[in-house]
């Protein structure tokens, strides 16, 4: 029998989502007493420690299971302090970059850290994510939120204007969500190894526009836009559909390659 | 100055891509001798080695970037015996199971191998894809594959029936590209961690219906689906609008958690 | 000077749109005489009657337009009792049906009479639409929905079964907004002209597969069916986007034309 | 028993629409004689005229079915010197700008005349469409596409710059398929009666942008873009799915109406 990867109980300290009825999700961090949880009601973390992950218990009335957070629930449930990059855009640049265990990667920008947490999980335990955010108070919540997903060790998150240059080299990709990713592409290009990607993510078509007439002008190669529109089947009585609610626009992602 | 990776230069025997005018792009593999490429030329492949990646050489009257081949290259490039499972689904995927460095996944289906190189670049060097595909034409495709894109270390392949059972524990995700993915849940569930991650991968909406159903029967939970329109954007000489051709109907994704 | 319509002005009785800041509307019937609008505030009907269509006017400190209702916003204003076809499917079928000025055109399933009323618009003055809505709370909606909008004389509703038959033959088109449509094609087939459109309005993919196999089977021809996403671009400072809104799933249109 | 309209038989000189095997259409001028038709073969015209519409009838070893060419089929039959506008926009703009039986419509650009044809449709028998088109070529196939189509005499077709002034006043609507609609607003607003609708269609962002920024600025109201994004869903053995082939982008619609 192949058993690869070993089971895991939870422990103090550990964050759980507790999947409620209606498919309600509450994350919580794992206590040793009682505690309140909205919507959940006053149960006492030691029921919840040394069960299997994956285990129902019962509170009040209703009945929850015990989850570890999947890395989609870390970015959906991050603290935010503007949009974030959402799965379906995170994982879709994260494979245009070429991205996986070990890579080394520039993010320009980390705004609340989603993408920065879905990179981190992906290039842990040998790869790393320089993150550049100049603003104070989003570097603030980026630590926080890579601490609560504990993934800190995989960024090297810099309060620093990428702008005024970086001392990487040879990045596998550099991934920029600023508002004028045209004026950084000198810099972009300048910390990745040749052959390495570049993406950007814009809301509109204007930013979108004057990226790849630069990224041309500069020279770069498979210069690509695209845009993911996401829509949800639902399952009810009379069969299935397309949700009613559909997920708006999000972003574009624009991608070139460097060469010398 | 950081230096996390090192450049390399071609060698004898790596595949790579040669990008030529109008972004066409030829897979080679770099032999020391004279070959005859069709849209390159005749050229001698001792130019190429040693040379670093990303450099330029010129080929009768055309120029070339030498590329290593990026992992949509490899996907995108595959032999194929079916319809793929191409980039912005697989890393959709990969992202809703949670798959990283040293997941271990089950896939049942292995068509051409596309799903299987692109998992395999995301869980090496410590995680591993246990691959089944019942038909041996397949399966010699998807070895194929493996091996030009240097990931077959990483994947059990298995030309083995999955409905028969398997010896695999604890997964992280079992991921199916199969037509009845409802007749194999039990099976999937049994290879699942709790917790665990099951995507299925379905052409049509009958099937997603089943599928969903048969999940709820047997009490899994998050269980969603998705689809993924993909639109490229194009800039020419009037601006930048969304292309005229578009990528069709792929396939939508269902996915569900295993609990106790 | 080529003049083909008169200008109009307001009369009493109008049903008119007042067109406040931040393109919020309001639909009133002109009274002469003082009336409270919500969000519009206290104004005496007699200040509106006699001015131009497209006028402006001042209520309190705000000013408003005095526009005609068109037809989009008769057709999003109607009183409802269930979900609406909408603009977008609403002309997309009247279109592929070939409904025009003088067409005749059986409605199954009039629900709130929102498409009754786009087609109405469509036929007038010549053409009819005789309309079926079992419900008898349902027909009174329509009702008092065609006498706001002025169509009345070119609908003729039926509080009836359209299953136990019709009197009507060669019609243009039949179009369908029922939960089994499948069931009430033999009578539809028996209401058109040869070469008539069938159009069927539908939620989910089980109904339009239901349908369509069902109008294979009985050898109509041209047999298509399809859907439509519909994206408001938006202009805000920084430039131009898809909207971060998105109007989900309406419904699915599925077409067949009659053959001897 | 109703009836409303009489059934019509197949004239010499009509326009019609052979049904062949594999949903192919083949578009011919009825003539009493032999003539030969590719990919139908030779047959006499005698053996249709008398037919009712929607007959069956063998040439060679095929079964073909007489149809009355829908509008549809004149669209999409029409010949073209550029790109047209297809069913879905054309039904979208002609709605959204409350076209109906009776409307008077100046149309800005008239290209091969897809839309005129649409609107002529419409808005017949008592309405008009003015239709501007500065190039000679192009007006010459709006001609013969409307001779064709049967719908000339509801068209007042013009070689003339609309930029340089118009004779036309109370239109209900002005829609321009232009590059540069914005410079055509002064123009198109003269036009319009008070309440009147502009619509303007144009493939890039940057013309929706200008277009709406120019609105705007001239204070028209009820400033708003859409895009309409066409699915076909197909039935096979598997049971229902949206196309793999899909139609790419067509092209942005600007709605505005005029106030005074």
């Amino acid at each position: 029998v192949v058993v690869y990867l070993s089971r895991k109980k939870v422990s103090e300290g550990d964050n759980v989502v507790l999947l409620g009825p209606d498919a309600r999700k509450y994350h919580i961090t794992v206590q040793n007493g009682s505690s309140k949880v909205k919507g959940v009601g006053v149960f006492n973390g030691s029921r919840i420690i040394g069960q299997e992950y994956g285990s129902r218990i019962t509170i009040g009335s209703k009945d929850f299971f015990v989850l570890r957070p999947s890395i989609v629930d870390k970015i959906e449930t991050l603290q935010r302090k503007a949009q974030i990059i959402g799965p379906k855009d995170a994982s879709f640049m994260a494979m245009h970059c070429g991205i996986g265990p070990g890579s080394l990667v520039v993010e320009v920008g980390a705004g609340s850290g989603a993408l920065t947490v879905a990179l981190a999980h992906l290039v842990k335990p040998d790869g790393k994510i320089v993150s550049y955010e100049m603003r104070e108070d989003h570097a603030k919540v980026v630590r926080r939120n890579l601490a609560a997903t504990g993934l800190e060790n995989f960024v090297d998150l810099r309060t620093a204007d990428f702008s005024a240059g970086t001392d990487v080299t040879d990045a596998d990709a550099v991934i920029m969500d600023v508002p004028e990713p045209w004026t950084l592409l000198e810099q972009a290009v300048g910390a990745l190894v040749p052959g390495g990607h570049i993406a950007t993510y814009s809301p509109t078509t204007n930013q979108v526009e004057k990226t790849i007439r630069a990224l041309r002008e500069m020279g770069l190669v498979e210069i690509r836009a695209f845009e993911l529109i996401q829509r949800e089947m639902v399952v009810g009585e009379k069969g299935i559909r397309p949700s009613f609610e559909m997920l708006g626009h999000t972003g574009y992602m624009t991608f070139a390659r460097k060469v010398l």
